[in-house]
């Protein structure tokens, strides 16, 4: 609260921080950005927005939560922080635009790992899309860091602005995703256990600095997909939020999902489970009509058919795992619920 | 992180948290706002631009450095956070448009904490403006709030979308400041103290539900006023970031800075030191040509002239008090680093 009238340059004091964050090499990115009109140190940002829709979403992480200081792999804590929320935008089809960030900065904390995070998080806007424009530097015992991130729709093939919805599964669409699933929760494995082997340093790789399908995302939205959300807390648990809002049951057939060759390497029979219930991913899943999916197939989008929507009407929907003999398969773990780790 | 797979409805779930908030009867106020394409529950938020031009601002706070749960004020708590963000909308004078809130749940915490909350922030929206249409639900061990508000500028008497900036003061400016100051930081003292008098139970009124200057701060716009910021650190903090930003020095006459009547009966000769250097009043500090002002006067547009702008090209910066008898006067305290509580 009340700050020291002699702070020495050890002390972080919260203006230096803010300062010395916007000095950073990756904070010019912010200057050459001509849709930023006022950015860092005023009370708010201003900028100009390229459409008459806009998105918006936020996600947290917090120490011994998302991440573990301990570790500090603060350019990658940075840069997944970055992942998650751009994930989000390209969940919906869309492009990303300016991000808020508010560190929850703890006594002993370092303008090195501020910086550190920073630089991860401008190397994931400068790779994706996005740019820092304002934020918050709280006292905080706990560290803690926020994006809060804007976008805007992209366009269908009729110049129409559009977005993904988790509420539009429709009985008969096919279910897709774009890459491999479970290696991040594989990544998270093989770090605990202490792995250092050639698949174990892959997996970590994509626990660390996973990708958002940006990309993708706008190509789906411009060949006509219109349910998509990203597997951020797993696929079954993720599937099952589709099927809620769509009101819809939704098969999937445990064969046909993509897993990495490390994966199956490091992790045999176990695999699968990592696959249907591992968090982090932020590959898209999405549904849509078999015409439109062939389509898709023929464009080379990099896509796995996973399942089907069974039937409508199903208020509470449902998702049925099938293993290779045509069984129900019942996955250990349910997914990610983030109040209760 | 893993959720169990046989909660009881005594632990706090993510999906169940956020599905109880989004019942809430001020959740409907959403439901009314036509801004809103789609609201809760997708990968992000979608609505409409009311300009091409916007504003975003983020202020979080954290258990125990700006609130103190033991207190149980919940909606109290909200009502500051979300005014903390208005009140930088209201220093640009900007139109608050969509939030989004991020809660840091710790494990002990009940779904009756965060409605009230919600109904604190909701209350505040409601009646200057905004509405929550996305968020984050996170474990951590320390309970925080982040809010994300996006906002419009208004637009002058030429109807020019015009924003105030912190670096717009110019030499031969006049200071004013919007209403009294100090009553926050002077409800804070009185609470610690356990005062509860009719004065001191005004001055923590003040401190826990105070007003953001929405209205003015489009007035002033309208009026022409090109410099403004909102006082959320101390007046003389406040003042020094302006001129540093503006490259000016400005002397505060410390007779003519405005006092509640029940600041100087609680607090006498300390009174002055609260209104130069207590934060969280959310009035408005700006500087203006004189016949600009006397135009605001002229209209019954409340302020008071507490000084001028002295002098331009000053690199750094300077804020100078002087009191009654022309001499410069030393502030006890500086004004607030969150960092540095």
């Amino acid at each position: 609260m009340q700050s020291s009238t002699n702070n020495n340059g050890e002390i972080l004091n919260e203006f230096e921080l803010i300062a010395r964050l916007s000095k950073l090499d990756s904070a010019k990115i912010l200057e050459e950005n001509n849709t930023v009109l006022t950015g860092i140190g005023d009370d708010a940002a201003v900028v100009s927005t390229p459409a008459n829709q806009m998105l918006l979403t936020t996600d947290a992480i917090v120490d011994g939560v998302h991440f573990r200081s301990v570790d500090e792999r603060w350019f990658d804590v940075g840069w997944k922080c970055a992942v998650s929320n751009l994930s989000d935008i390209a969940a919906m089809g869309g492009v990303p635009d300016h991000a808020l960030v508010t560190l929850g900065v703890p006594p002993e904390a370092s303008v090195e790992t501020y910086a550190d995070l920073y630089n991860g998080m401008n190397a994931a806007f400068s790779e994706f899309g996005g740019s820092i424009v304002g934020g918050d530097v709280v006292s905080s015992s706990t560290m803690f860091v926020n994006l809060a991130l804007t976008g805007h729709p992209s366009s269908d093939s009729f110049g129409e602005l559009r977005t993904m919805r988790r509420t539009e599964a429709r009985a008969g669409d096919l279910v897709c995703v774009t890459g491999p699933l479970g290696s991040s929760a594989g990544g998270l494995e093989a770090l605990l256990n202490g792995d250092t082997n050639p698949s174990s340093t892959i997996l970590i790789d994509r626990h660390y600095r996973p990708t958002p399908q940006i990309e993708i995302g706008k190509k789906l939205v411009a060949s006509g997909v219109r349910c998509a959300m990203d597997i951020s807390d797993g696929l079954v648990g993720d599937l099952q939020k589709i099927a809620k809002l769509s009101t819809v049951n939704i098969t999937v057939e445990m064969a046909n999902i993509p897993l990495a060759t490390e994966l199956i390497f490091m992790f045999g029979s176990s695999a699968i489970e990592l696959a249907l219930s591992g968090g982090e991913d932020y590959e898209l899943a999405f549904t849509a009509p078999k015409p439109l999916v062939d389509d898709l197939v023929a464009n080379n989008i990099g896509l796995t058919v996973i399942g089907s929507v069974t039937s409508s009407e199903s208020p509470d929907g449902q998702v049925d795992v099938i293993d290779e003999n045509g069984e129900m398969y019942e996955p250990i773990r349910k997914g990610w619920d983030h109040l209760n780790g």
